[in-house]
């Protein structure tokens, strides 16, 4: 067994309305069943028409690039500087929506295919219409990534064979059951095809032979199992864009008990998280529902059903305005503290008969 | 030109002092120089005796489990249930530290090596001082990957070779300097290898024939310059992470203006993110510094040089203690607010004679 990566040389340039099935199939007389082709998105993008016409320089082609990018984007992922990191409409997630200025006039701009999977049936298609090959397509675009420098290819579209190859529930030699073992084979794919184009300038196409022992019964489900739903993915924001939003959640917290009764120990944290940022003298005293309910502290006014109270002590006496005003401050900090823990809390007026100054119910 | 991908077969079990360069140089006596060596790190591991016991399962095993990970980790990146997301103290970052109990028996685990690029350079050594062979050698692992679903192959270690073929400066064909190219090499071979890997059952190094027309002169500088350093990073930790890190910030906000003079756009910007979420009639004014200097407003105590100066005025009157307490509250809210728009600020008193309750220095 052996696979063997070849480029497909020849191809020239590709411009829109190229029928990029007869520009393969000429250039690569040596095709054969089983083949994967790994074609570059931009020749694809070239052949469709997904160029847009900018100015050559100055402002103005910044201005235009910068409309073209906001279309291109669904959401902003993260930004630094010039740098503008978002999720696309397919939904993946790379620098400039893919938005590529190399490799084209100066006067254009080539975006991603509308549908790379599409693109890679439709060339799959044409291949075995007017040629007789059953090979496979896998469609790649260059991506940075977290964590690691340095750029690789990945699939955009695949046709004629799983994105993925699931190795879960195999067992190895030991009597393990392998159990994160989903290989997302055609990134892999192109990155083998990128190591033979990257070789040879101007290469936009690769084929990877022996890898297949047939191409799948139908296309597949293409190249979208692998965008991950944000609401999954772990990192579905920036840091500091995240970070920022963490913020804003502090300033728009909104008064309620939270889902769920507080736990004592996490509303300890809380505080704990907060007694040495708040002003000296500060007291907060934990109280229990059960303790009102059992009057050793008057009632609380506007107490919820099932809530416990945080009853919050003034600053040491005389009190002076400026001081409830500090004190305010510092149980907003206590009340994001708790929120930090999950806990959410509302401000209320303090017991009636007790020294403190306001109340917090958990 | 072509690549070629080969599975060196029968290698079987690897145990702790094993000769990997022995094992391998007999099982491939097929080997060339130039090729690529792309080593699963597990055999590497295996080999150094990178290997933990662990009780077979319970929670004892768990426990152990956790301690060996806490060992393993330099920081923990994200987490989500039983997820750890952690940064290796090799700057790697991936699920469980790379700890694996795969292929290995149930009662050990097995961790990374301890530095892949000196057992990449050590393998390369031992195949040329005693099998004369000059290859490149990378050292590989499995990694999971924000936004996309399944694993890939990626690089821990290498010698032999760059792990980046730097395109920087190239000129395309139709004059556009490129910009943004530096591939990481390594990974898209560590990827290449894993498809044939993953195709035979437990072939731990795989052989990429023809990328390299020569070895480097040297080992090269390794795979740890794909680290990227995670003051760099924009996704340097777990949305989830950095969201309650954004909440901690405004708990403990610190006081003091801000390093730059706050822009009043951003001021404004800030009050109106704050103006719907605060206690009805509050009222916020912004007083510029020349106001004060003017003496349009009343002297600000404590006013810092070069400030501006943020005059809060209270709920209306009459003023009750805990309307001073909610709006204490609302002005962290607003604090928080300005901190997100990169203002600091400082809770001073109201001007002397003036009908506002507090002051915001910015």
């Amino acid at each position: 067994m052996r696979l063997e990566i070849l480029p497909v040389l020849g191809i020239g340039h590709v411009t829109e309305g190229d029928d990029l099935a007869a520009l393969i199939a000429t250039a690569a007389p040596w095709l054969r069943d089983g083949d994967v082709l790994v074609v570059t998105s931009k020749i694809v993008s070239k052949a469709e028409g997904r160029l847009v016409d900018v100015p050559a320089d100055g402002p103005e082609r910044l201005a235009a690039r910068d409309e073209v990018l906001a279309a291109e984007t669904a959401r902003v992922v993260a930004s630094r500087g010039p740098t503008r990191i978002v999720q696309t409409h397919h939904g993946f997630v790379m620098a400039s929506a893919g938005i590529d200025a190399s490799n084209v006039d100066k006067t254009r701009l080539v975006l991603l295919p509308v549908d790379p999977d599409a693109s890679a049936r439709a060339l799959r298609a044409a291949l075995r219409e007017h040629y007789g090959l059953d090979v496979a397509v896998v469609v790649t675009d260059t991506m940075g990534r977290p964590w690691r420098n340095g750029l690789t290819d990945v699939a955009l579209g695949v046709a004629g064979m799983s994105a993925i190859r699931d190795h879960r529930g195999e067992v190895d030699p030991y009597g393990n059951e392998l159990q994160l073992t989903q290989m997302a084979v055609v990134d892999e794919l192109a990155a083998a095809g990128e190591l033979i184009k990257g070789k040879c300038d101007q290469v936009p196409v690769a084929v990877v032979r022996g890898y297949l022992s047939a191409t799948g019964p139908d296309d597949g489900d293409g190249a979208k199992v692998l965008v991950r739903d944000a609401a999954q993915d772990l990192f579905s924001l920036g840091t500091a864009e995240a970070r920022a939003a963490g913020l804003a959640d502090a300033v728009t917290l909104a008064d309620g008990p939270g889902p769920t009764p507080a736990d004592p120990a996490a509303t300890r944290r809380a505080i704990e998280a907060v007694v040495g940022v708040v002003a000296p003298g500060t007291v907060f005293t934990l109280v229990d529902e059960s303790e009102v309910r059992a009057g050793l502290i008057a009632e609380v006014p506007g107490w919820p059903d099932g809530a416990t109270a945080l009853v919050l002590g003034s600053p040491p006496a005389p009190v002076e305005p400026m001081d409830l005003v500090r004190f305010g401050a510092d149980l907003h900090r206590l009340r994001v503290a708790l929120a930090a823990e999950g806990i959410g809390s509302a401000l209320l007026p303090p017991p009636s008969g007790s020294t403190a100054s306001a109340t917090l119910a958990l």
